[in-house]
């Protein structure tokens, strides 16, 4: 063959550490009104071993040796070099994709799902309660807990529900339970419906509904589990960034010039860009650019405050990058974008200057995926599509300025299960809208008596 | 890690060569009214470089280095150890299962279609039809068109149509058009829908009207694209064998004891045991079974006859085993094993005491399935259950007899695109039926006055 597409490892070649990028990008502590939160305060939401990850400033962690175990059902993920896409575009760019769509659910998301729900059985939970929002997580979760023997509830975003209902039933099939969210089934969830019954929903109520049911079952072995945002969570997926440095020195690649990953609440971004930001913290060049909707645009837009994860208030308040608890995404197709907040860390390193946000339109999004499956094959997710149209954005950029650049961006998921947005995108039933950049303020008027970070 | 559960290959370890079992298996030759069918007769259906591929005898023919770059977008595909297969079900064998569900379109079949659409293009052709079960070859195909520059036309089998909107979706975004068939676009389909208007179609109906699309096209330039049965097709899926044998040198193992894939036109089946069963014909001791479904029993209970592949009689006569091409096998879910004929190869094969057919009821193979996701992780596809169904059999055979062997089946491809079927097997709403045995003599009827294999 005179030139390698797909560079594999084996399993002993698996990195054996997560990189937690705490010990480097330092956040403000979460807050309550009696000021920073303790650990054991989120004793009856998470078991204690992952609480400790989350405030871990440790640089290396090492990964069990049975969580490996679990993770070889898939990984070490392939990384591809995207060379048919570099042709239709004639671009100088040497254009490379971290893979992960290969898991059995179809996306990154199961990196930390077999992680949390590891660590939930060796501290005695029984069963986990979560939201989701395009069903990417929901399905990791289901998966996970069927491998290591726990129960599965998952509130899923009222649009995402109807919008897919073969999500569900792979999540049914690893045994996992789903319901719409807003439900009736949580005080939460009741008093949203009774004030918007036609509420498409959104990853915040989920969040406030999967948390109530955590902490409001008597028996007290249930734990509630998220599938982004917080630290442990972007500790987790880094295992992407580690594999892919290990790839790009197989095949003689030195630093890439260029890191992107779509943001919605930065997990498969971070696990991509994390390792490399320690790169540019030790003061490598390197743009790392996450990416998000116009119609929800986190980072690009919103201020860096103290809000809420969630919409019922739920959680305490955490140091980012928000558009308001109270701020409802439109209803595009990429569910898992669709998040008014954003990780601690990502949001610290972008107000550090260590990333540069970008947002961009749905329909330049669709218009990539399609080249993409055209050119590379595989059909990427809606929420994978802003990551390729950034890296055509980046490719195109090259190509005006002669560079032979490197651009590394992750494939976070497939789209087999997100046809429908495909089939609206072809028929012409989707449109761009501007962001109604009033509404943040709007959204905004209810932070102004929190602290500041 | 003390165990590798994924063996990989690079690039550089791929098979370079095809093995072509009808050096060593001899079928009788397509037959017509005039006696055999010359390879000129194929003219008007199939590119003359892909007829001689289907009258060689040639053992081993190379891989051209373009169809090998093809390939490499998801090849060489995985193999698994099913550590926790075995485990829960206690058994001492050893399961390995070769992962064909990570291709694009989720299955095994694009390794044909690739091949099949860089022929084509080479010999000048600018659109392919063809016929698909289930979806999964409608979808390869639509997949390797988009990435060599064809137009593609599936005519889809209307219950899996029905059952399966999303496999239209698929297509439509690699940017192939499909239609349920029968459909009023072709003779051979209104004749059908004439008669019986409400008729889930078959296999054979859709290989009717694609044939029919493509000689049809005054143009001269439109080819017709089969995803089994023919000998081309089962050469070209026998790279899954080949990397399976580099693989399980890899980890110490000889060859296996049992070699499983399921069967509905022959060709995944086909793919992985041929290179096997060339060790059994040089007097290797290998159990060599493929798998069908009870109500659609042509290698376990249909003979060995001269009949036609399609409906409409619109090939000439083929050498294998055949329920009758008017057959209509029940609208189980596993669409692409509802065929009426078989391999003439994988028929002849059996008819030669190589390999040993089994077939198995659907809500057997269902459990498997479920079994298979919560303990493996992938969900897979309603065909592939039937090869995991019998994997269990042999491993709980292996169990009773206190024996370590090695079991070696084709994972062919994922359920994501059909679930659908598991959501009906959840509800209860799945049942088993037993074969109407009568049926293939009546079936059998007009095959009298037909020449004899």
């Amino acid at each position: 063959m005179t030139r390698i597409r797909k560079i594999v490892l084996t399993e002993d070649e698996m990195p054996r550490q997560w990189y937690n990028l705490a010990a480097d990008v330092k956040c403000p502590p979460f807050m309550s009104p009696d000021g920073p939160v303790p650990p054991e305060a989120w004793e009856s939401v998470f078991p204690m071993n992952l609480v400790e990850q989350e405030y871990s400033t440790q640089r290396w962690v090492d990964i069990p040796e049975e969580i490996l175990n679990l993770l070889t059902r898939w990984r070490p993920a392939p990384m591809h070099r995207a060379y048919d896409l570099e042709k239709a575009l004639g671009t100088p760019a040497k254009i490379y994709y971290k893979n992960e769509s290969l898991s059995p659910a179809g996306s990154h998301k199961p990196n930390t799902a077999v992680a949390q729900a590891w660590y939930n059985k060796q501290f005695g939970t029984k069963k986990l309660t979560t939201e989701t929002g395009a069903g990417q997580w929901g399905s990791a979760l289901s998966f996970a807990c069927s491998l290591v023997g726990l129960e599965c509830k998952v509130f899923m975003v009222r649009i995402s529900f109807d919008q897919k209902p073969f999500r569900q039933l792979m999540m049914q099939t690893w045994g996992g339970e789903c319901v719409a969210s807003p439900s009736t089934e949580t005080q939460a969830g009741r008093a949203i419906l009774e004030k918007t019954p036609d509420t498409p929903g959104s990853l915040g109520i989920a969040i406030s509904e999967a948390i109530e049911a955590a902490v409001t079952d008597p028996s007290g072995t249930t734990k509630y589990s998220l599938g982004s945002v917080l630290n442990h969570v972007m500790m987790h997926q880094t295992i992407i960034g580690l594999e892919a440095k290990k790839q790009l020195e197989k095949v003689g690649e030195k630093l890439p010039d260029v890191i992107i990953g779509c943001a919605g609440g930065g997990s498969n971004f971070a696990g991509l860009a994390f390792p490399f930001t320690l790169d540019k913290i030790n003061g490598a060049e390197i743009d790392i650019i996450p990416v998000e909707p116009v119609s929800c645009p986190t980072l690009t837009q919103a201020p860096y405050v103290y809000d809420h994860g969630d919409t019922a208030k739920m959680t305490p308040l955490v140091a980012m990058h928000s558009l308001g608890h109270g701020f409802v995404p439109p209803p595009i197709h990429a569910g898992g974008l669709r998040y008014h907040g954003m990780s601690p860390l990502v949001s610290r390193a972008v107000e550090d200057g260590l990333m540069a946000p970008r947002s961009i339109h749905q329909l330049e999004c669709y218009k990539a995926g399609v080249l993409f499956a055209k050119t590379e094959g595989i059909i990427p997710a809606p929420e994978t599509t802003h990551a390729i149209a950034a890296a055509i954005q980046e490719a195109n950029k090259a190509k005006e300025e002669g560079k032979e650049k490197v651009i590394l961006f992750n494939f976070s998921g497939h789209g087999l299960m997100d046809l429908v947005g495909y089939d609206k995108y072809f028929k012409g039933e989707l449109s761009d809208h501007e962001f109604p950049i009033d509404e943040i303020a709007k959204n905004h008027e209810v932070l102004k008596g929190y602290p500041k970070p």
